[in-house]
């Protein structure tokens, strides 16, 4: 399976992937994902945005969902959502191999636009197949060309969840506590709160030579001041925090004018949500104070944030406690985490990454460690078939 | 003249000037310069590259040009330009209202990327035409499409300016000090030396929420500090340097991944050659030093750097003098410094901006202001053809 997926959104300047959602390349990997549901009497359902689950229809009662999603950040790596879809489908033919007859639908799920990196909000397609927002809160946001979601796609509401009863996702690890741990898989306890807030600085526009230092109005310093604040503030609450500005867009942006506008997206992660809620008032207040002393003003809008999870333990821990699986947190969104805040039990397991390394063309993991993570996965949902 | 040009490459968001060379405005710019020429009987020569001069053919000898350039900086004002190819349109105009007839032919010139907006060296065109540059040092030259200058011109070497004795272009001031000397009119000294310098700044890419902030190699550190840094040294300096990081490129630039690298450009000027050097010097240093402490490296590449300019007294004085037009240095450059480096005599006038805005779309010149300006243009070019 990873043999047709390595060529598709891939960019021949990075070795990095552009599978941002409803283009050619995320087309490509449905109908790749289509024709491996068919080869293995899967039968496909969709919703209107895209989100999809092939079934294996056996049993009765409510269903268990396991998968991931397929699109990548921009110039992402190979594993983050494609690991989990192609699990899941290796896990059906391991549970076949092993001679289970399940006594509930199982589903291999697949969501779309779980990283935001097209529209801005991450875990768009599970957000809307659990009902966390609605077509019309979303069919408005346009992505990075002015291209508005209800152009791309006709959308609507989803009944694609209604016979979910629990959910279990495969994830590479995105750090190195399995490194440390010495273990190929571990379970996921729970996600940080986390979100992303635009920082808008305005300035005013002028002329870089002419215009005296003491005469500008500069955003790009207001903006610098505060991205220096932001790693400082999460720094001193280390290692409980996260901040990032990782997208920054200057206007006009030319070389001889001072810019008019700086827009910077805040990435915020911290261990509870009184934290984080500290977090991003203490990056705010200092941005606003610099403001003032450049002359320029900030306006800060949240764009999606997420509340803390924790994971159903019954689900995955029967399962992992005997087997001696570390129990880990993490400080990334996932669709697990949409399921689980609107009520379905959820569980992840993740497979080790030896660098640790994520949202790069550089993640990584190893074949023999994947393979576990197939072997784990189908313990988990041969226990949930029960 | 100025209501056929007012639309043309106008953004209705912002009402600023999108007028980039080798663009359907440049050129609609250019039918309108030739619709001018063809209306005032002058004779049209264009280069290779399309720098292009209108001739009055009178008398003999070597010419006296005058002019400016019709392209902007991104999202820039209507006066930088075309005003001074407005007003010397209208001082041809003028000099047949006062029954001059010149001894010498009088070119009216139009110099193509005086701005740089587009494939990042200021003042291309008459760098071009007057041999500072060759066809084959340029024709590489990519704008921020990946587009090759030698992709959207044919090129070639230019002898455009083989049969010109002198250069007098006029420019809205960008600056002001005609506005605190209230003066309507005002010649130039000379230009600081200036130029661009590319900063790029190489970290590690990641994941925005799972990576611990001491494992990180964040760019975007690196280049905060260094633009604060920039600012910093520059302020020291007041009132004699200036330094801006106007354009900033991070890629990849999702809201979720640390950069793996951010390009950034520094535009310094200072009132002396050593004062520049010393402030590009001083930037870089602290860039480096930040590098270090980040994990990240900089790579800094000069792109365009312009020697100090001295305008010939003895062209603009004669007239300047006893009219009590006021003589100021000034900070940006202009195809009258390109042209004076490579020997051309040169002369500047400058026309009062009440705000001293330029860069922007907030640019502006008073009409009375301007009609002073082609007076005095009008006198200067009198001067130079008896």
């Amino acid at each position: 399976m990873w043999a047709d997926l390595a060529p598709v959104g891939r960019s021949a300047a990075t070795g990095g992937y552009l599978r941002q959602p409803w283009t050619s390349a995320e087309l490509e990997l449905r109908a790749w994902f289509a024709e491996q549901a068919a080869s293995r009497g899967l039968v496909v359902e969709t919703d209107a945005v895209g989100n999809t689950v092939a079934w294996w229809e056996s049993g009765r009662g409510p269903g268990v969902l396991t998968g991931s999603h397929l699109d990548s950040v921009v110039d992402g790596g190979a594993y983050d959502g494609p690991l989990g879809v192609v699990s899941a489908l290796a896990a059906v033919d391991r549970l076949r191999e092993r001679g289970v007859v399940p006594t509930r639908p199982l589903g291999v799920g697949v969501f779309v636009e779980e990283e935001g990196s097209r529209f801005g909000l991450a875990c768009l397609g599970s957000r809307l197949a659990t009902g966390a927002v609605s077509w019309a809160d979303v069919e408005g946001l346009a992505d990075r060309d002015g291209v508005r979601l209800g152009d791309v796609v006709e959308g609507g509401s989803s009944s694609l969840l209604a016979d979910v009863g629990c959910f279990v996702e495969l994830h590479v690890e995105q750090g190195r506590a399995l490194v440390d741990l010495d273990a190929p898989v571990g379970v996921a306890s729970g996600i940080w709160p986390h979100g992303r807030w635009r920082f808008d600085f305005d300035g005013t526009a002028d002329h870089a030579g002419t215009t005296r230092m003491e005469d500008r109005a500069d955003p790009v310093l207001t903006f610098s001041m505060t991205a220096l604040a932001a790693n400082k503030q999460a720094r001193l609450a280390a290692p409980d925090a996260r901040a990032t500005f990782g997208r920054v867009e200057v206007a006009p942006n030319g070389t001889n004018a001072i810019p008019s506008r700086v827009s910077a997206w805040l990435d915020a992660r911290c261990s509870s949500e009184p934290a984080l809620a500290a977090l991003v008032a203490a990056v705010t207040e200092q941005a606003v104070a610099r403001a003032e002393r450049d002359g320029t003003s900030v306006t800060v809008t949240a764009e999606s944030v997420s509340g803390a999870v924790s994971f159903d333990p019954w689900l995955a821990d029967p399962v992992a406690r005997p087997r001696g699986w570390p129990v880990l947190p993490t400080q990334a969104g996932h669709d697990a985490g949409a399921l689980s805040a609107a009520g379905v039990p959820s569980a992840m397991l993740f497979v080790r990454n030896p660098t640790g390394v994520s949202h790069s063309p550089a993640e990584h993991a190893e074949m023999g460690d994947c393979l576990a993570g197939v072997e784990a996965l189908a313990d988990v949902l041969e226990e949930s078939l029960r």
